[in-house]
Order: C-alpha cells, then sequence, then structure tokens
C-alpha cells in the first residue's frame, strides 16, 4: 500500500508520500515514492506514484528516456502542467496496456500519480492521473488530492487545509495525516518524504524524515498528548446510568 | 454504507450504529441497524447489522419467527453468547444462500453483524459474524470491532479504548469517531443510536441522538474546537523557506 498526499494552495505545493513498498505480508521493501527530473529549463515537476511497482518504474524510465533523447512531447517540450499530465497519462496508459494482455485475471498493472508542478510563469498545478490516463486537479473547496491508503488520514485534512493555509501548516497537518495513515496499516511507513513549492520563491524544499528523526518524534508525541486532552475536555455524556 | 461499532471492555459493552440506508446515491432511507428482542429470558441480545437491507431484515425476521414458534434453536434456548453467534451465522448463510444462486455477478446478498450481550450469568460477549457465517470476538489488545466504512473513524479509537476504559468514555469516543465517518462519508447518517449495557448492573441503556440533537451539536463543536486547538500547539516544521 501507499499513502501519497499532494496539496495546492494560494501559498504554493505541498507533496508528501511515505516509502514502503509490499507484494504481499512477507516481501516489504523500501522504495521512494516522489520523484524528480533534475534536467528540466524553466519549470518544475515532481510525481507522486502509487500502485504496481513495475509499472511506476517503467513510467518514469520512460519518461527520463523521452527527456534525455529530446523525443517529443517530454516534460522539456509541454507548454502546461496540464499537458505535463496528459503526457504522464499516455505513457502510464501505454505501459499497463502492454502488461495487461496477459489475461491473468489476479495481475493488475494499475498505477496512479500525483504530479505537481510549474511551467515557466504558469499556474502552480496538481493533478491525481488515474491508471486509465485520465486526470483530475483539486477544487478551490478541497485544495488537496492522495493516493491509496486515503481514509485514516482523511479527517484532519479536511478540517485543517483550505486554499488559504500557509505552506508549514499544510505540511505538519499532512504529517500528522500520515501518522495516523502509519498507525492504522502496517503497509504504510517511512521515510516520509516532503515537498515545500512556494509560489513567491519558486524554489522547492525537498525534506527526507526516516524513522526516528527527532522532530517526527517530537510532533507524533505531541500530537498523542494534544489529541488526547482535546478528547479529554469533551462534555461527557449524560446516559442515567444504571444503579 | 454503515458504520456500527462494538466495544467489549471490563466496564461492559457499547453498540452504536448509523441509521442511513442506500441503493444508490438517489436511493436513500433511515433504517434502525440496532436490533433487540424484548421476549427474552434471563438474558440479553443485541445485533448490529449492515450491508443487503433485503438479508438484514430477513435474518431479523427469521430470528424473531424462531423465538415465537419455539424452534430449537432460538435466542431463549442457546447457552451461551458463542452460541448464540453460531446460531446467527447459520441463518445469515441459510437466506444468502438462498439468493446467492440467482447467478447476477452484480448483486450481493451479503450481510454482516455484530452480536453483544450476556446470555445468564455468562461473560459479556460481542462477535463479529462475517457474510460466510464464521465470527471473531475482539481481542484482549483491541477491544472493540466495526462494520462498513470502518477507517475514517479508526485513529481516534486506537488512541482512546482500551479493554479498561469506561462506558462513558468509550460511547464519548464512539461518537467522535462517527462524527469523523458522517463528515467523510455521505452515506453515513444520523439518528445515531448508543446502546451501553454495564457489567454490574445488567441493565442496558438504549440512546437514540437525532440530527441537532443537543449534546450531538455540544460535542462535536467542542470536538472541532478542542482538535483545531491540539493541531495548532503543534511544534512547526523548521524547513528553511527560500527567500
Amino acid at each position: 500500500m501507499t499513502y501519497c498526499l499532494g496539496a495546492c494552495v494560494e501559498d504554493g505545493l505541498v507533496l508528501m508520500s511515505d516509502s514502503r513498498t509490499n507484494a504481499g505480508i512477507d516481501q516489504l521493501g523500501v522504495a521512494s515514492k516522489m520523484h524528480f527530473f533534475e534536467e528540466l529549463e524553466g519549470r518544475f515537476l515532481a510525481i507522486l506514484s502509487s500502485g504496481n511497482l513495475a509499472t511506476t518504474q517503467a513510467v518514469l524510465a520512460a519518461l527520463r528516456t523521452d527527456l534525455r533523447d529530446n523525443k517529443t512531447p517530454n516534460f522539456n517540450t509541454v507548454t502546461s502542467i496540464r499537458d505535463a499530465a496528459n503526457y504522464l497519462g499516455d505513457v502510464s496508459r501505454a505501459i499497463q496496456d502492454k502488461y495487461a494482455s496477459n489475461r491473468d485475471d489476479s495481475f493488475s498493472p494499475e498505477a496512479d500519480f500525483l504530479l505537481g508542478g510549474q511551467v515557466g510563469d504558469g499556474p502552480i498545478g496538481l493533478f491525481h492521473i488515474y491508471s486509465k490516463g485520465n486526470f483530475v486537479a483539486p477544487t478551490k473547496f478541497i485544495p488537496f488530492l492522495q493516493l491509496g491508503e486515503v481514509k485514516y488520514g482523511r479527517p484532519i485534512l479536511d478540517r485543517i487545509v483550505t486554499p488559504r493555509t500557509d505552506l508549514e501548516t499544510v505540511a505538519r497537518c499532512a504529517l500528522v495525516s500520515m501518522d495516523s495513515t502509519i498507525r492504522c496499516n502496517a503497509s504504510v511507513g517511512p521515510p516520509i518524504e516532503l515537498l515545500l513549492y512556494p509560489a513567491k520563491s519558486s524554489k522547492p524544499v525537498h525534506i527526507v524524515l526516516d524513522q526516528g528523526d527527532p522532530y517526527l518524534e517530537k510532533l507524533f508525541l505531541a500530537w498523542k498528548e494534544n489529541l488526547r486532552s482535546a478528547f479529554d475536555a469533551l462534555p461527557p455524556l449524560n446516559w442515567n446510568k444504571p444503579a
């Protein structure tokens, strides 16, 4: 399983991913699910991946090969973040189609992606590219998108993240959301990667927080204690306890 | 969809259910998913239901008919809560088998149940009866069981509910868990029913909280505000914001 999150707010873009891979509970691994492209010109694009690891690796390799060989399109020729999403969807669909013909019903080559970034001076964008290759952006009411194990960490996002939330608060809320998910699903795990891309500077900041990271430990302990206090302060239910 | 919860702690038993039914998003209804049996002798049994509404209604009707006609077994003849679970599983399986033979792949007669209660002076028990008729009890590490839309409301249960948590706290935590679920899934909704069964008195207390209930409104508002404060007090992420 996987838990990835992208949020596109007025202040900029936040991406987060876990790093656990599994092909059965007895075959756990660690792989980054946050991918960058160093050789881009006048643009920033980052991809979060979930689903079949063979597919996501093949898609990433194809994108890099297209860049290296100057094929059209590639991430340097697309003229908008929406074009980039369309291109990524096409590449993903082509690779999945190759393996879908194997007619093994228990096998699924499906993969989903979040693509975030900015092309030139265009708007900062975020898309969820489905396994079919089509894609959606977040809305102005709910400025975030999730991949994978999305439910455990959802309630806190709904309460905190709005289009006007500042980047640090979005990132902190993302980590709290990840904490709930890791506690509930053994196939989601550290290192946790964060990407903050401020609209003002257009300079990405990439942070990797591994298990035992002092900030993570402090944050998760504080959340545990604060949540307990928040619960204990709730008005009690008057239920006429029988004698 | 449905959200039901049962918790069996040292203090007794807590059951909770939502009341929304749906057969497609354009066909919403309200039906109680918490069922009692008034005519039992020296025992208390309550059932929470999820899944196909035709199945759950047929199962409940069959259980009541068996009681009325003094068939063997019925809820008055079972000698333990485990026997009651076994009997309920058999009835459920028989009714599902009748309709499973329709060979319509898009149709599922499946239903799941939580059964909680006490037979005579035996231990208070709780079981999740799966659609196949087999069943599990909670463990001493995690004393609760959930049905339906289980993920949104899970993290707070993991943090609060232990075998030593008192009944009022378990019930309050159940309501907070329901709040998160209702906010995230439009097919889970009020009235919310609660059942508290204290081990000491063996007298069940049944509470129905409809939308707009003053306690529910006070509780959910307090949770919203306390959660926000709990989040705001977390240590900020130091991320070297670019100039």
